[in-house]
């Protein structure tokens, strides 16, 4: 039996690893720098900018509002104009943007369990390539 | 009763958030554009340089070295010189890197499925916005 072919005409199939496949914008976007701390700080309710701005240390005004806003144009992230006295601006999650907060929650709550083993890692690594080097140095000078 | 407290006093409290906090080098570095693609790409099984570059469409062979020596660095990639008659060195995923690749395979495969739904939502955002500034421009012809 052949299997079945769940891709309609009308739909190419996608794959990430094509340069020229549109889910690889949508990766790069999700996986920006910045975005991969906005959607966990996001997951636990709606933020005002200069919430948002104490809590990602690091980040200047200028890409949390561009950031923002490009996560508010491809519908991740919803902006709302709360109708109070003084003006008041939050943003908030949504459903689409909630749909892959648990993943990066998941790459950030990885990187926070992790990084002592990669620094131990990096640290073994320059070691034993000083060694080689020390080594490669001693045949070198051996076969002058 | 109060909570119990797992951090030692040896080892300081982590946060993804804190600029100074090393997790957030860890996740700049397994978060960075090809790290993205290398780790699913990996998940499979060694793979060799060239069979790498073919995969990952729009990697340079520069970019591609930088990135496996980082990772191997790191304790996230190991480097297998094969014992064959023609040089034959092949990469794969280091148990540390294995703990990771199911999440970025999640994060892939959430970009595969959603670009669509980042499209409608850019393109309505885009209408939207260009229906508020001739809207915008129409109030600023009535005031002058």
């Amino acid at each position: 039996m052949k299997p079945v072919n769940n891709i309609s005409a009308e739909e190419p199939q996608t794959d990430i690893y094509s340069l020229a496949c549109p889910s690889r914008k949508a990766l790069e976007l999700v996986g920006s720098k910045w975005a991969l701390l906005i959607f966990p700080a996001l997951a636990a309710g709606p933020m005002r900018n200069n919430a948002l701005l104490r809590k990602i240390e690091g980040i200047s005004q200028k890409m949390l509002t561009q950031t923002l806003k490009e996560l508010e144009r491809n519908g991740l992230v919803t902006r709302c104009n709360l109708e109070t006295a003084a003006p008041h601006v939050e943003y908030e999650l949504s459903p689409l943007g909630e749909s892959l907060s648990d993943t990066l929650i998941a790459l950030d709550n990885w990187a926070e369990r992790h990084h002592a083993d990669l620094q131990r890692a990096r640290e073994q690594f320059d070691r034993d390539e000083k060694a080689g080097e020390q080594v490669a140095g001693r045949i070198v000078h051996k076969l002058r």
